[in-house]
């Protein structure tokens, strides 16, 4: 998927909405246990539920990893679901890869050709070879960690660098690779008010931004600092949204819950 | 696996060697692809003829999702027939995972647990909260990146972060973690000079060293500036085994490539 197309699919669902599938088998409705594949079920439930509200899903892929070989068949299963039924949704594999260059390859191969993902999220700490070959499919998209929303990010990603921030030095020598025009990054909006000086560095740029919901980030906070003129975000919620229920009606609780972040979405849009 | 036991295997067998099962088909010898699993076929070959010169292996993980369902399952296959058949080898997950704090323990449950690895590589841009859900789990290992083989490495991990290059700082406040005692670290061998400082902060701690023989490290230089009291290091070799040859007997051939690091490497202990 082009950048472009995602910037008029969030002008038609007046959305910016990304649904993390982050599919534990300890907190989704019991009754589906029973399934032959609980977690596709699951997932394709929460997807027909939930689609028309917004324009991205990211299945986090240590949840499918935590289940062995069901676990990564359920996230085949999903993917090509969405794919097939969904074509216009911008889907994002969560799995923070990096490795040498050769290697990379091969992770950049299985998520965005084999198993069709349009994004894939990277981790920097490698540096340019561990991220290049990501950057070489063609409107596919790298989602580089930059600032990201847990505790942790405070033992490194803020640390001074040469003068400046590290997760700052990663925005501005991630600008120098090649391809780089299909990057993205991950600022977690736990950290909005980092988000202004984010932007003097990549102010075209799309922002994936989980933390809103379950880790307390604050949606008026974000769009305030990090909103460009394409919107230039994609604000996820995950357990948020698809365990506001866990009854036979999870499905339209989930409706519900990503309903009421694409209306305080479309009020920032009207603005 | 205790450390202890580690020590001991590598006194016994004379040899600090880590044997990488990255497998490629395109690379793998054309005969082995009638067989029903190629890739497990190929590394049940490799390890039947090496076990005895090596005390690790690592399978990097990229390798098997590069195929999907078969290469999962291929993985599972490879570390059930090593933590059955080899119960003594040290086992590698070579997945450079890291996530938020509860997803990061989806991934450690995955590889230490049920999979069983004894070990798996961790990257730590995400700082504290990322890497502890896998040091949690006892007589396991967590090898966090610190200086990689590759030259990305120079984007960041060599800048000066307040006053101390990036790798050192990771060392360093990694060492204040819960339970960093089940801490090892990546170290790549093209990097060989800067290991005399890396064993002033951490003396004590074994190093996984990637990057001799195809990516060009000196296993003299490693040991000259990295060995410790206890040895302390597993240098890893990959390609310059696996694929020694590509015709029916490639498993004697790796197995000859394994046994001249394996001499190497008892001559330098004997020194």
């Amino acid at each position: 998927m082009t950048t472009n197309q995602l910037i008029q699919n969030i002008q038609k669902k007046k959305s910016f909405l990304c649904i993390g599938l982050d599919v534990d088998l300890d907190k989704i409705p019991p009754h589906l246990l029973q399934k032959e594949d609980p977690i596709f079920a699951f997932n394709k439930a929460i997807i027909d539920a939930t689609h028309q509200l917004c324009v991205a899903y990211k299945p986090n892929t240590a949840f499918y990893e935590a289940y062995g070989l069901k676990g990564w068949k359920a996230l085949e299963k999903t993917i090509n679901y969405l794919n097939e039924n969904y074509p216009e949704i911008f889907t994002i594999a969560d799995a923070k890869r990096g490795d040498i260059g050769n290697t990379s390859s091969m992770y950049a191969k299985a998520f965005l050709e084999d198993l069709g993902f349009d994004s894939v999220t990277v981790a920097p700490y490698m540096g340019k070879d561990s991220v290049e070959p990501f950057l070489a499919f063609e409107d596919k998209h790298t989602i580089l960690l930059a600032l990201t929303s847990n505790e942790g990010a405070f033992d490194f990603q803020t640390k001074t660098v040469d003068g400046k921030e590290l997760y700052k030095q990663v925005l501005e020598t991630s600008k120098t690779w090649s391809n780089s025009q299909n990057l993205m990054y991950v600022v977690g909006a736990t950290k909005a008010e980092y988000l202004a000086d984010i932007r003097k560095i990549i102010p075209d740029s799309f922002l994936l931004v989980p933390g809103v919901g379950a880790q307390g980030g604050n949606l008026q906070e974000v769009c305030k600092y990090g909103m460009n003129s394409n919107v230039g975000l994609l604000i996820n919620s995950s357990r948020g949204i698809i365990y506001a229920s866990n009854k036979e009606d999870f499905a339209n609780q989930a409706r519900y819950k990503a309903l009421e972040l694409q209306q305080e979405m479309e009020a920032i849009l009207h603005k």
